[in-house]
């Protein structure tokens, strides 16, 4: 499909479910984005769910965002449960803000939903050449390491910086093995998923995405990334005042309440230190890309570089949306 | 050996190599609780190379440390070839104060050394109710994503927080399978690692710990691994000011300049947002530890509390120094 028509398509949904022009095209965007990215499992196949929690009055289509400003680096966000896209915009454009005015910027934010992809955002502070790390949480997915139940959520940590070139450095990265999104999109399709990535709800390995999705997933590298997805669980659920511990709720199976997901962007200048940080970062890319590959790799990509590759390929092409999300996309 | 014998030895042979009394004493300090703690790859197994550096004038051990305050909450650190040890005391300690006063800090460190364990320096934030976050790069370890030739440091991520209890939240935790440090006491010892760690010059995997030393450390998972690495570099290299992107000197092996090692420092009050952040972070490690445990495990523990565990049970015994490793204090 034509990427204005469902931009168009997407937008009006949005304002149907009750969000004003400025949040429609917020979310519009950052759905669009993650078609564009290559990270469907994080675009339009979660419009019907977005819809569905609105219409339950989980979702607040016109929230009361509270700003309370603690320093001029500092500031708490209580996004009145928000979808998170527009929690998240307000939020990185605060800690952006008090970058610039200070040169760090520390934003918690509260009662807030799934807000896609973390790069999404961190990339609008590489354009300010500032330097971004994006914390949130998310509902449980990961059994902690020692455990055979899941609590903590796919926990992404965003690390992102200016590269002095128009492609940014992005680290957008899931402590699970792969992402759920991915795993509920192949349960969505029908399709396997491979061994190793996940165990069904007797502990056992399962390449069954719907038996994953009802089990647990495996944390990257055992104890290391189960305890860094505790980590982004207490920066973005604990401090933040949202819910954490396994409290965050599945936004396709749980509505009992509002997700209440957390927060917490990091934000400084990158030339804080150097006048020369633009100079260094491309040196240190250079150096990385120069070293010798191993067989069938023609080149060492920085992160970031592919879903850019995929987003300037994908830019002036129809998106390819399954028959799936697209019937869901035309009852809403 | 007795535990103050062991102190009173390296002290001594510090201040010999022209450390003043408190230099020594923070050296002693952090090698001594890196014995305690159970990592002993940390620990006196070290003191030689230190000492070497010093003898060949790579490390100063009279450095003239420069601290520029960038703002209330910023501060950039020249350590002066110090010993990465008081580096990162004297960084650590300016971070906590930027925390107290402004309720972030801040710190970025460039020609430092190798400082031992992060968690040491972090747990010092965590004692004044603060939450911290430490980076360090690290001599070329691990070959990045696509490549066959190393060049991040093993690079670790630490995070700390206040639990409310004696035993606070520490994450330290290294980017590579298993800590450089260990495999070179296996080969000190002559001690084989397990497969799946390394692979040696040629990219094969090996067993052997000298060839692995030789060869290339494997990051943990894949491309996020590799991704957290770079991070970790660009955090505590790039933007410091120190060396970066695989010229981080190898201590051991290269003497033919300083290590120039960045760190960079980033602590804030852990009650910033809440009031009531003690009692959440407890209901937190609370619904982790009530998971059901897969077969075997005990207790599910935080990332810190095996390590105080060591601590406590070596704290009031002799400490146990391999010959090799006692043979060189000896000598020294």
């Amino acid at each position: 499909m034509k990427k204005k028509t469902l931009i168009n398509l997407t937008n009006n949904v949005l304002k149907k479910y009750g969000l004003n022009q400025n949040h429609s095209k917020i979310c519009t965007n950052a759905l669009i984005n993650a078609e564009l990215v290559g990270a469907s499992s994080h675009g339009l196949s979660r419009l019907k769910m977005y819809c569905d929690r609105i219409s339950k009055k989980l979702i607040n289509p016109k929230p009361k965002i509270k700003i309370k400003k603690i320093s001029q680096s500092i500031t708490h966000i209580d996004a009145n449960n928000s979808i998170g896209f527009v929690a998240a915009d307000v939020g990185i454009k605060e800690a952006i803000k008090n970058a610039k005015t200070s040169g760090i910027g520390l934003v918690a934010i509260k009662n807030s939903g799934h807000y896609g992809l973390s790069g999404y955002y961190a990339e609008q502070a590489t354009k300010k050449n500032l330097i971004a790390m994006c914390f949130t949480n998310a509902p449980p997915a990961l059994a902690p390491y020692g455990a055979k139940k899941k609590l903590f959520g796919t926990n992404p940590i965003c690390f992102a910086c200016p590269t002095g070139g128009k492609i940014p450095f992005i680290l957008d990265t899931s402590m699970s093995v792969i992402n759920r999104g991915k795993i509920r999109l192949a349960s969505k399709l029908g399709k396997k998923i491979k061994y190793g990535l996940a165990l069904d709800k007797f502990g056992n390995p399962t390449r069954d995405s719907i038996k994953a999705l009802a089990g647990v997933q495996l944390p990257i590298a055992g104890f290391r990334g189960s305890g860094l997805a505790w980590m982004v669980d207490i920066l973005s659920g604990v401090l933040t005042g949202a819910s954490h511990g396994g409290k965050v709720k599945d936004p396709f199976e749980d509505f009992s309440g509002p997700q209440n997901i957390g927060h917490l962007f990091i934000v400084f200048k990158s030339n804080l230190f150097l006048n020369n940080y633009t100079k260094r970062i491309k040196q240190n890319i250079k150096r990385v890309k120069k070293l010798p590959k191993i067989k069938g790799v023609k080149e060492i990509l920085y992160p970031g570089q592919n879903k850019y590759k995929r987003y300037k390929k994908n830019m002036n092409k129809t998106i390819n949306i399954p028959n799936e999300v697209l019937k869901d996309l035309f009852s809403l």
